[in-house]
């Protein structure tokens, strides 16, 4: 048995599939310039080639992973587009009469040792992306075949010193029973779509093997604790194999909530709604019984284009999620780029703390026209569903009054258009900003509804970047300072008489219930794979129970008390067989 | 007249002295291979050269403008320590035989060629510096005659393109009566660097001249207003002695101040204490009247050396300020690094948003070793004075309690070590971050005392980055959520009875002077510069009607609201002829 890192949960029982190291085998260094032209037309052709891959790959990466995780590819397609590093290459063939492959292999080196010598972490990542995309070049100038898995074969457990994201892509999660990686952890593009595509991935075990695993070995993958098991005896056999008939047969179980309402054991009503980043993910939301979506990101719709999307374009993707929900609310939220969120045709500018910068309503504030095309867009909408209007990032009542001039103008252009809307949409907006908490009751009579972001607002009341591994275990949702800054928003909410719904993390967090129950917040929104999970554990709560621990909560004075009483409630209320009070995705 | 941009205050009257344009004039490129060795002997004397000048150029900044600012030239340093760099430039001499500064020349505009191409922001910044470097480097192989300023003659103003921080650092502000610049605006380095000489400067007036300013011209330059005028008539110089001599009359008359109690006309004492960043603030602390340091900040006790201040060098300059400031006390704030703030000697990983990261209390108490250090060189230090501990960014009630578990053990190693201390030395934090606002009941019965560091806390609570041009508009002091954030941390200190200060920008802000009145808060710490101007107001200010004012703007919805009206009541109780009610320096 090796402790490893359990990087993608769940377990998985089969043989091993080794995947061999691909080394590169480099030409004679020397040709005759009589086929300079002939160099550089495979120069060229390689580069499409690489480019194409590529494109394909980014593609393949989004639909399973998500469009941010994507944008590591668009760094991969600039760098065959850089002048400096092509300009590098063909020198090196026109000049010193070397192969094309060659003239890349020293363009790599040259590159990534000026950028490793500048010492910078910046330059650093800049290097690795021009090995990647170089060794991809490299690979189809010298004919390299492309290392294939096994695809005709038993299901089997890979294993590799590292996966790519490009060999990641072509993994059939009904072949692939689990992954084990050398190298890598929790955070790496291989963990991403590992849990992505639900199979177990242990990581991390480099140094821990006395022996390379061999194909063909018998191998337990326990990627919720991280362990491997070679060739494992009957006994711990039999052991994963209840472990793993277990969790499938609650997945079984709790599909079958979908179509049940989510109300306490006493009586307490809540309305699940399902957050959402593409309209890919109406379907999955719609299975796990999602009533309305409570925020519909608009991001996407911006990405991966070269404009900005027009009226129309909007239109059909508002009016798509609009028609499907019923007479389900869609909460759709203008555009929040900036931050970690850039386009590549909009340039931002570079920023020391892009966090605290130019971003969201910011941005739709500064440039109008493109604010008031995506109201207009969701005005129109709304003449086919249960459409509102969320602004995000707001921190002042006169950005609230400053975005509803734009909606009016949107508006009344509509109606000179001659274009039908609902004139009584509701607008409301994201309390995500330290700001709006503390005036919520002054924001709560210039909107319709709040809804509490408690990502950014967790990281910003603690001033915790939870991206940055070195204080991200300071990232607390569970703060008294957070509980403090929920009940203030709520109380200001229920004191105007608008309705207030939580859309962060922390909706989607079970051990969180007995504080909505509580404060009196009903709507809950979350990704749609944890609404199930959600509903399961709401039904088997008592609110009546719950609130008395929410209230002992409310009074205590660090963040590791509060969560570790919520923790040990939930834990107390979970009647499933092997259901886990907490789930680590989830928190 | 022309309008330009005013980026230092002050009046300025006399006659230009142009400074003229320096030109490179390369030679020859080709060389003979014998003169290889010369060529190199050359290059590295010629770097010598401009390292040492870059060093002294460093410190002069340092000493007038300040660390942070100085550090601008440890990258330019690097550059002429980087081995990328030095490569080519020694390349280009060894393989094509051309002299140094031919070398040096094609280097630089090989390197700022291929970082402009990136297209990157950063590189960009990066191509700057080696311009800058190159630049110099290459002036001392051409032997290219320093542009030296007139010392002996009359005093001038001076005019130039634009003006790079050697040519600043010896200006003697009794010879240069103020600064034109055609290029530059608030923020540039000479504006920073003039604004801390307090000479006049007006900048940005490239485009609107007819025909270029001739040395000997007469000029006024206003840098309150940003107005040149070009030879002047009699009535405009008339017009300007009156308004330079009224301004050097107010500044006689605040000196007076200096030993006056701060005290509103009907009788509310104020605490005016200094905040320092050096020693050397100390003198004009004392001069302007400063009662006790209520921010000392250490940072620059780590800065511009090769490894961490020991024990005994810490204590001797902690000791200094303590017995300098006689029974007032001196608050010593415990390191802040991290943020904007980096040491050469202590690698800080590079983050995505600094100010949500790792510094300040996140890194000592993750590096307790080097914090017991410093809180035992503070605790020798009180044996010697009023000397108070403050800890920054403090977020939580766990923080607060590891830290004073350093601080015992410091305690207890001293005692091992027999060297005297106060044992009821008083420890406070730092209110800064929303959460420790929100739980500034809890933090008060943990510490001795508050101070409420606005600048981070207006940064945090409305995420606004102040250095980010984008947005810096929306960096609001006066934001109601501010506001009811400073009444929250007063209101949990006289709750819990310990004192509360203010030590932002904000409390060297006239303008704020009611909201202290009614919140309650009596001592304010600030920049020595602000003590007397400040005083001034309060001497000025009818506490009673001053509290009516500010109560009136606790109710106000909107930061414009409450500046406007803060900023009305304060030019209404100014009494010096020609006192400006708000200082623009300060907001």
């Amino acid at each position: 048995m090796i402790q490893g890192i359990g990087a993608a949960t769940g377990v998985a029982i089969g043989k091993a599939f080794v995947l061999p190291h691909w080394e590169l085998d480099l030409p004679d260094s020397e040709m005759d310039a009589v086929d300079l032209a002939k160099e550089f037309e495979r120069l060229y052709e390689g580069i499409r080639t690489s480019k194409n891959e590529i494109e394909y790959i980014k593609n393949e990466f989004k639909e399973m992973v998500g469009h941010e995780e994507s944008q590591i590819f668009d760094a991969h397609l600039a760098i065959l587009e850089d002048p400096v590093f092509m300009n590098e290459i063909q020198g090196i063939i026109e000049r010193q009469y070397k192969a094309a492959e060659v003239a890349v292999k020293e363009a790599i080196d040259h590159f990534v040792s000026m950028f490793d010598l500048l010492d910078d972490e910046y330059m650093k990542e800049r290097a690795l992306d021009i090995k990647d995309v170089g060794n991809r070049l490299l690979k189809h100038l010298l004919g390299a075949p492309e290392v294939k898995l096994p695809a005709d074969t038993q299901p089997y457990i890979l294993v590799a010193k590292e996966l790519s994201p490009s060999q990641l892509v072509h993994l059939n999660p009904s072949h692939v029973l689990g992954i084990v990686t050398m190298t890598g952890g929790k955070t790496s593009h291989s963990a991403i779509m590992a849990r992505a595509l639900g199979i177990p991935l242990v990581s991390g075990i480099e140094n821990k093997l006395e022996k390379p695993i061999q194909t063909g070995e018998h191998l337990v993958v326990d990627g919720d604790e991280g362990l491997l098991y070679l060739e494992p005896d009957t006994l711990i056999v039999e052991r994963y194999e209840g472990i793993r008939d277990q969790q499938r047969k609650k997945k079984e179980q709790l599909q079958l909530l979908a179509t049940v309402d989510a109300v306490t054991k006493d009586g307490t009503y809540f309305n699940l709604a399902a957050n959402m980043n593409s309209v890919k993910e109406l379907d999955i939301a719609l299975k796990n019984g999602a009533k309305g979506v409570g925020l519909f990101r608009t991001e996407f719709l911006y990405m991966d284009r070269h404009n900005f999307p027009t009226e129309e374009e909007q239109f059909e993707v508002y009016k798509l999620v609009a028609e499907n929900a019923g007479k389900a609310s869609v909460v759709i939220r203008t555009l929040d780029i900036g931050g970690d969120k850039q386009l590549d045709y909009f340039a931002l500018p570079e920023e020391e703390n892009p966090f605290l910068g130019y971003r969201a309503i910011r941005i739709s504030l500064d440039r109008t026209e493109l604010f008031q095309t995506q109201l207009s867009a969701i005005l129109q909408a709304s003449a086919y569903g249960n459409v509102k209007i969320m602004y995000p990032m707001i921190s002042s009542v006169e950005e609230v009054k400053q975005a509803n001039v734009v909606l009016r103008r949107a508006m009344a252009d509509l109606d000179r258009r001659g274009i039908a809307y609902n004139p009584d949409i509701k607008v409301g907006i994201m309390i995500e900003v330290p700001a709006a908490v503390t005036i919520s009751d002054l924001l709560a009579e210039e909107t319709d509804f709040f809804s509490i972001g408690t990502n950014d607002l967790v990281q910003y009341v603690l001033a915790v970047d939870r991206m940055n591994e070195q204080i991200a275990h300071m990232y607390h949702p569970f703060h008294p300072a957070v509980l403090r800054m929920l009940r203030t928003t709520v109380e200001a909410a229920h004191e105007a008489g608008i309705p207030v719904s939580v859309c962060g993390e922390l909706a989607g967090d079970e051990r969180a219930i007995p504080l909505w129950l509580e404060l009196g917040v009903q709507d809950l929104s979350m990704s749609p794979q944890s609404l199930l999970r959600v509903k399961h554990r709401i039904l088997n709560t008592n609110a009546a129970e719950a609130k008395g621990e929410a209230a002992a909560c409310f009074k205590l004075r660090t963040s590791s008390a509060v969560e570790e009483r919520l923790s040990a409630f939930a834990e107390r209320s979970s009647y499933l067989n092997g259901t886990n009070g907490t789930d680590s995705t989830a928190s």
